[in-house]
């Protein structure tokens, strides 16, 4: 079953990929249509899983994200997806044009990535967002979403088959929803059709989805983001971006973990203003021993239990609270060198004044966001102006860091000719010379 | 031990990536001085490899393609590595730079990838192809050549080694040569250090990589490629470029080994011309049992032993020989399904004179290269004017077709502030609105 269910959506993206933007963009709107229309019984959907979420004891905070009914969310999600709808096409986009004889000329072509299988919270809203980048992008999607929402999903899900079955050029196989975990696990060795997995969701989750599948995986486990305070530090700055990293959105994938001072700095006024910040906003800093035993008095009195020994494990770790651990290093290099060895290639900061260490940090660090003077929790697809963003990847191929349309999609070559063979020119046994002359891409429309 | 080895290309890779480009490009001009001055002791090694292979009993064929001392090999392969210098640098390109508010500055900048394992074949003057691909984009490898070359390879490692290790930045771990299979299993389950293997060889060699290994794989197992004559052929054009098609190099992975021809072709003075001009060179055609059973008289008297019957999987074979599997096809679309479920997603071509049909097929067909009247063979990174390769890609995400330097890099972001925190912004907790402005990448300098 999870073999057919891939290969139909496997077919379905021939189709899409062959659809006009304007045939996608028309098939969003009508999606939208369709949603609105439904609006009663999608929420009708949304108040059993709400009811069943209360009588499974969830939090309330957590039963607030899944309530559609609240405010405009419901409407603002349908507005989501004409927002993408209006994105610039990510498809057929000429990157290289070159003539590589007379009348024989190379296009690389943007294109879309095949069939996605998409694994994502419960977030209802979720769905539209994710449905609406596939089609722009001329994916098919095969999503499983988190089963907290899985009335409403399911809801959603017949309106949006009913649409484009019956009201657009997008075969309805295009997008499917999937429902139980082992629905996941069968399609996770449908690498002949399936060609990029996205899990968003716990490490635990994106691990064991690694682990089992030879498709690639975008996305990632840890966001263990790091910020060093350099010798050079505006300390106002430091406290404000790190109390921000921190706590910002301590659940957050881009909050800062792992905190880096400067040698020269620890002891001094600053060092212990920046631990104060962070005490007062209510978090714990683990400290390496040397550290620890070094506490200046006055922090120790007034926020003793707030400050404790950091453990080696702490270096690799991802608290995801208001928990951070801290570590003396000698200069920017050996911030960089701790990052490279530990950090999870999310996002890393650099506080300093000094251009020429802040260039030694953003040359050196390789992770998917390097930063200099701001929060790590800027690494999002909306704060980067993407309009939204399908997951972060801490990948080192393909895509990196937020990633939008533009990761969705990748390339291939089209070479016309007029009857040309290899056998004609050097190197293919003949005589002829390629001229291999780059042309304007600006213009080509093929 | 293997842990070790990639543990040093990474730490070798964080220091490589901080070389500008001079450097890099000086270490290849040294390389290439390196190995001119060591000629005599290489080619002496190459002796050695000669000999061995000679008593192994390899054809003479091969036994040529490892001979480093034949007319001017030796000086054109240390030439190669200063063509690869020139090339334009492919790392930190600004790929896009955006304003999100007044002092904070978003910038997508090419990196290297990482550390690349390379499984190449035995022809010596690949390590020193791959040696100048792998620093040029900043990349540190861990190469295994072919063990018909071992002498030589070895004998052209321990230059490299010698010269990055005394006259340039590159660190002399940024290259390493494995010599044994053991060696590549060992690797293949380091994925904390290792970014990407790039075999090159058999489909077999290919296929174990990909099922024993976490890492991304770029390149391809099968290269089952097609081509369709459309009823609006030129047959003279089809029968110029399916000859050389199949027979300019049928070993090679973009030789065709399927051939589609439109029903209303079939059985006309052009599809007898064709099967004969491809049985006058030499090649069988495997025909489906419609199209043998009704072989015009003329070909079967003439050339009855290269006019078989085809087996279904036929068409999911790589024959690398003088064959070729034959069909009809109704219409292009039914050439673009036939060639979707069938092929390998490395190269396919339409012949025809039809504009509309031509697009079908282009924008249908699935593949990593898609041709219009001209011969598969084209599929090669020198004559697209790469300079070079490191392989030829059938996958879907990263980099697709024949893959020069550009399919060596990534990118990440780049954020620069001074001292922006999210809480004051819209979505996280302020008012603050962001402002997205694209600003001109041209002109930047990081």
């Amino acid at each position: 079953m999870a073999e057919q269910l891939a290969k139909d959506a496997h077919f379905a993206a021939t189709i899409l990929k062959t659809l006009s933007d304007t045939e996608r963009s028309d098939a969003l709107s009508k999606i939208r249509e369709g949603l609105l229309q439904a609006k009663d019984s999608i929420l009708e959907a949304n108040k059993q899983d709400l009811l069943l979420a209360d009588q499974g004891g969830l939090s309330s905070a957590l039963i607030k994200r899944l309530d559609l009914s609240k405010n405009d969310k419901f409407d603002s999600m349908c507005d989501g997806i004409l927002d993408v709808a209006k994105l610039e096409d990510p498809l057929n986009k000429v990157t290289l044009a070159r003539e590589l004889d007379e009348g024989l000329n190379l296009y690389r072509v943007t294109c879309p990535v095949g069939v996605l299988l998409i694994i994502f919270e419960s977030r209802p809203e979720v769905i539209a967002n994710i449905t609406a980048l596939a089609i722009k992008s001329g994916n098919a999607a095969i999503l499983k979403g988190g089963k907290e929402s899985l009335h409403t999903f399911k809801a959603m899900a017949e309106v949006i088959d009913h649409v484009l079955d019956t009201k657009t050029r997008v075969p309805s196989n295009a997008i499917q929803l999937i429902s139980t975990r082992g629905e996941v696990s069968d399609l996770l060795v449908q690498d002949r059709y399936i060609d990029l997995v996205i899990p968003r969701g716990s490490n635990q989750l994106v691990r064991s989805i690694k682990d089992n599948t030879k498709i690639p995986v975008l996305g990632h486990a840890d966001g263990i983001c790091s910020i060093y305070v350099d010798e050079f530090a505006d300390i106002e700055k430091a406290k404000r971006i790190i109390v921000d990293a921190k706590t910002n959105y301590p659940a957050g994938c881009n909050a800062v973990e792992t905190l880096l001072i400067n040698d020269k700095i620890v002891h001094s006024p600053s060092y212990v203003s920046i631990l104060e910040s962070l005490a007062s906003n209510g978090v714990t800093s683990h400290l390496v021993p040397e550290l620890l035993s070094s506490l200046p008095k006055v922090l120790k009195e007034k926020y003793e239990k707030l400050f404790v020994e950091a453990k080696e494990s702490d270096f690799h770790h991802e608290f995801l609270s208001l928990d951070i651990a801290v570590k003396p290093v000698s200069d920017v290099k050996a911030a960089v060198g701790h990052i490279n060895r530990h950090s999870s290639k999310h996002t890393d900061a650099i506080i300093t004044e000094n251009d020429d260490n802040a260039k030694i940090f953003l040359n050196g660090v390789d992770s998917s966001g390097v930063y200099w003077n701001c929060s790590t929790r800027f690494a999002d697809g909306f704060r980067y102006g993407f309009g939204t963003e399908v997951g972060i990847s801490t990948n080192k191929i393909h895509a990196r860091g937020p990633v939008g349309l533009e990761g969705l999609v990748c390339y291939y070559y089209q070479l016309r000719g007029n009857g040309q063979i290899v056998g004609d020119y050097q190197g293919g046994g003949g005589k002829r010379a390629f001229i291999h002359k780059d042309l304007d891409v600006k213009g080509i429309v093929l």
